[in-house]
């Protein structure tokens, strides 16, 4: 890759550690994304900052620094009205060929000031990298739930983004929490976490087992994993009035189907919403405030350590084989 | 009909004028109510007190009233917790065969001080009449939408209910409005409410149509009719960040379909709503009081005025036949 | 005191354990409110059923059940607007003589299916006991700071209110939390439950301390006690657009005066919110379920248990003392 | 006054109109404002760019534009969390010595493409003007009341910024609207804009006149003036629950005080806020589009029309003299 372009308000940074998403295997399966064709893939990455642009103010070469994983782009008029993840930034979104994914020596975010944040003494790299989209995905959409305090929620797919969904449903007042999903390493950090019942989908339909222990329809459904019919499942067993949110994306069988028995022929209150993860400076130091004062635990995702970049290959293949064992690996670049 | 029983709480009202509602014609062709067998239909009325239970305090026989269409019960866990509206007394929801709906020389409201609604005097007949279903549901769908000042939104089927949402929609602070149908009696309410766009769906796909004359996405979609495929219509019209909010009720083809596309495979923000209509006495007396200040002119959807209950009948062929001088015809009992 | 008639929807519940509450001891040292001359006070009880109404469905004799300390009335339109608790009958409020405190051998609640909770068979009577107040008081208020994840709060006046505050902060994702008080006892269970920063009013200035310790302005602030002059320190201690949410009442030094340099003579964005505790079965069923699912531990306030109704006394005079061991003492009466 | 310099995102933008605010008149007679010495004031403004910066995108010399009063500093952190408007880049704002307020041949927006924007063809310069200081103003205090549908609000200063208060009321779905103020010219514009109560406080107590004819307190009190007990009068009147706004700076007695008796010793619901406007190009576009589509009729403002930049100071004497038949003057620069 040639070394990128520093514009007056851009920042060269030298990863230290990254980690692999399910996003990476379906990029590769499906080549979907045009601006990434001859361009290294890679968006969750912290490190240290090689090189800042003529302005850049607040950082400088040496800095621990992390960024979202979607960095906004903060001169539009989506970010004036609140909607700046709409109109993006991304690592290897830019038209420049120079521009590319975190998976390389350097990469290049286009607005130090506005998109990286510091990470703080006392937060380690592995636990600043799982914020960078585990946590900024899952927190966004548990947002989306507008939980109250004491609501019983359900995470519809406990992967790592639902993990941080659990911490984050916690930080919003939740009570009981169903975690479904089927593999023991997942069961074990969200009980650690506050997971209150595993439901195993290999035991049966979901929603069945869900109705029948929790005795009534639960108040929120967080959708992070399935298939596009998972939808359907959450509305199945939310109440009336209740959110099923989705921040998973269904590439094999794509299109959502809400049959009319689960919405009384589209005449009654349960919400749909996708949802796409928040990014930009300010939100990211919020997230390592939380880590810094002890709300919350992301390390614990943490199930396999590479070292050396030429092993991204071996992790990426790890998650395409849907390993067992694992829910975030991570690669240390030396 | 027997005479139905006064309980406590419970007050019996002469309708003064009723209406005919397309969900009227719904639950006679697809008998799809089980409560109703037997009974007469019919939940629009204003009215006249006849008698009121024991420990009613607020309304005395001769009162002229009114009530929203779905009457809640307000003893309920669902109304401590702001969804009252789902749990609910309806007209000819009650198992008991004596309470039926509001097409009948009197009928029974079961809680009269919650319930019930003082008409104020400067307020006529039929604009009380307008609020009980037209408003209500419009403007519990036009809630959904949370517009913000200056937002341009879609109004999906400018029937009564959709022209009621264009009211809705001004006093939320809408900008530019455009009301998609096809008759001219529509059309012709829908800008002196202010509509600002008329869209006729049989001038070509209504999508198109709006993209090309607003040149970008609208900021919220709201769905009175057409059918299930309205949702994805909406979906591909709104904005990142927008909502569709429904109140229709599709019952020929009611599986409502998302496609990947409009929706990048589940993983963007779009939002669904399906939204039922809030009622209450505390919701009708500010409906009311809209009207009483200058705010709301219900009367403009009257189209049709009939006398004697026997013209019901009529008043429903009329709107099952889909005249297209209709909008909303209404029936005076004397 | 005359044994309570017992109304259609009512119950008497025979306390099992009841606490003592600073509005005690400013109600005993004011006589402030009429309705409670020849009364017993008393308003924080969990207890077993005693006798039902006719019309309760919910409950029967022998349940152990507890309520909030001021049940609404859920027959009024403040109820239908989301506003119960501005419509309350609490149970010294009435103006029925019977109808009085909880410091009795048995005592009345007026709507048993409305406001009347069942304690989960995993939760203790003195658990529930601490919800009835503290944590409804504390987390209502919390609720109006609106925070957002990673926010920095400050709760000023960390007794037991205040604690279930930094509970409740905690449940709406606040990151950093600075405690004031000065009792050692207090910083002691602030820190298990979550504050980061213990700050003495002793140690001087509290707004100099928080401000120099933080760095900039705090995003909310909670007061719970002190002076009427906490909300103008409030005032200064938080950002643009923060709110200052009081629950305290202030006796003493009623007038809350906002000095013009801390509010750039009215026209900046500070919100000041007083703040009521919400009541009522399904927000006490919410409460006790993040209990039953470990969220919540309020036992940890419980620094003194006695037994015998006659100790209330010595409790009241403990708190009006001032004892500085004590957070909050309960009364078995057996 | 030296011409500006051009930053390569700014913009020089020649006057056509400009008015003349109460502000303009504090800030002479109190000086109160250190970045403004040596400068000429003005912040109220309508015209035609003059140049561009080299990477300015959307505007080019000749266009017709309009810009908020206090323009944002869209480049900070304030601007990612939604509160823009306390990081601000206002005309006299700036210590750099060229830029100073709009009472000028040529004055200086330090980031076009941010915070102009373009007056759509059928939008006249007045309408225009009236938006960029009192309309922002209006409508940025009245959202923080949260209206809901039907609402009794009051409107406690109408004058200009009051007037526009009245229009944003209604596009929040206020009801009954009472306005308080004295003089003939401003009840005669309030009553077209919608006002229903005329309220002399020549009249006696405006608490017990606005209570009187109400027969209830009120849902909402927007303060646009009157002085720092203005506070406390809208506490007086509005319901438990409800929320008082404030727009004004009280210069003479800005302590504000809020009296033990309005607010039960502090520990009742009512909420004091004191508002800042919103501003930037997306809300500007925001509030063109509701004169664009008739929505908002501010020209109903505009009193007295100048011509020639030396008229200015007749326009502020008006204002300092409060001339009774003055709403807002407005001066052509030709």
């Amino acid at each position: 890759m040639p070394e990128p372009e520093l514009g007056p308000l851009a920042a060269i940074i030298k990863p230290v550690v990254v980690s692999t998403c399910t996003t990476d295997v379906h990029l590769i399966q499906t080549m979907a994304m045009p601006t990434l064709k001859g361009k290294v893939i890679g968006h969750e990455m912290v490190g240290i900052v090689h090189e800042v642009g003529r302005d850049v103010k607040d950082f400088k070469p040496g800095d621990r620094v992390t960024a979202a994983s979607v960095p906004p782009n903060w001169r539009s008029l989506e970010a004036q009205e609140g909607l700046s993840k709409f109109n993006t930034q991304g690592f290897y979104y830019s038209k420049d060929p120079r521009k590319g994914g975190v998976f390389a020596e350097l990469c290049h975010v286009t607005d130090a000031d506005m998109n990286l944040a510091h990470i703080p003494e006392s937060v380690t790299w592995e636990q600043a990298l799982i914020l960078t989209d585990m946590a900024t995905t899952a927190f966004t959409g548990i947002d989306q739930l507008n939980l109250k305090t004491g609501d019983t929620v359900v995470i519809l797919g406990i992967g790592p983004v639902g993990l941080m969904g659990v911490c984050g449903a916690l930080m919003k007042g939740a009570g009981r929490v169903f975690g479904v999903g089927s593999r023991q390493v997942c069961f074990d950090v969200g009980k650690k976490y506050g997971v209150t019942d595993c439901i195993n989908y290999k035991d049966g339909n979901i929603v069945d087992q869900i109705l029948s222990k929790n005795g009534k329809p639960v108040d929120a459904v967080f959708v992070t994993g399935g298939s596009s019919s998972s939808i359907a499942d959450g509305m199945r067993m939310v109440k009336y009035g209740g959110t099923v949110s989705n921040v998973a994306c269904f590439f094999e069988d794509a299109t959502t189907v809400i049959p009319s028995d689960v919405w009384n022929h589209g005449g009654l209150d349960k919400y749909v919403k996708g949802v796409k993860a928040v990014g930009g400076r300010a939100y990211m130091e919020r997230l390592l405030s939380l880590v810094q004062y002890g709300r919350l635990k992301p390390e614990l995702l943490v199930t396999h350590t590479f070292h050396g970049m030429e092993k991204i290959e071996d992790a990426i293949k790890m998650m395409a084989d849907r390993d067992p064992t694992v829910i975030k690996p991570i690669i240390y670049f030396d």
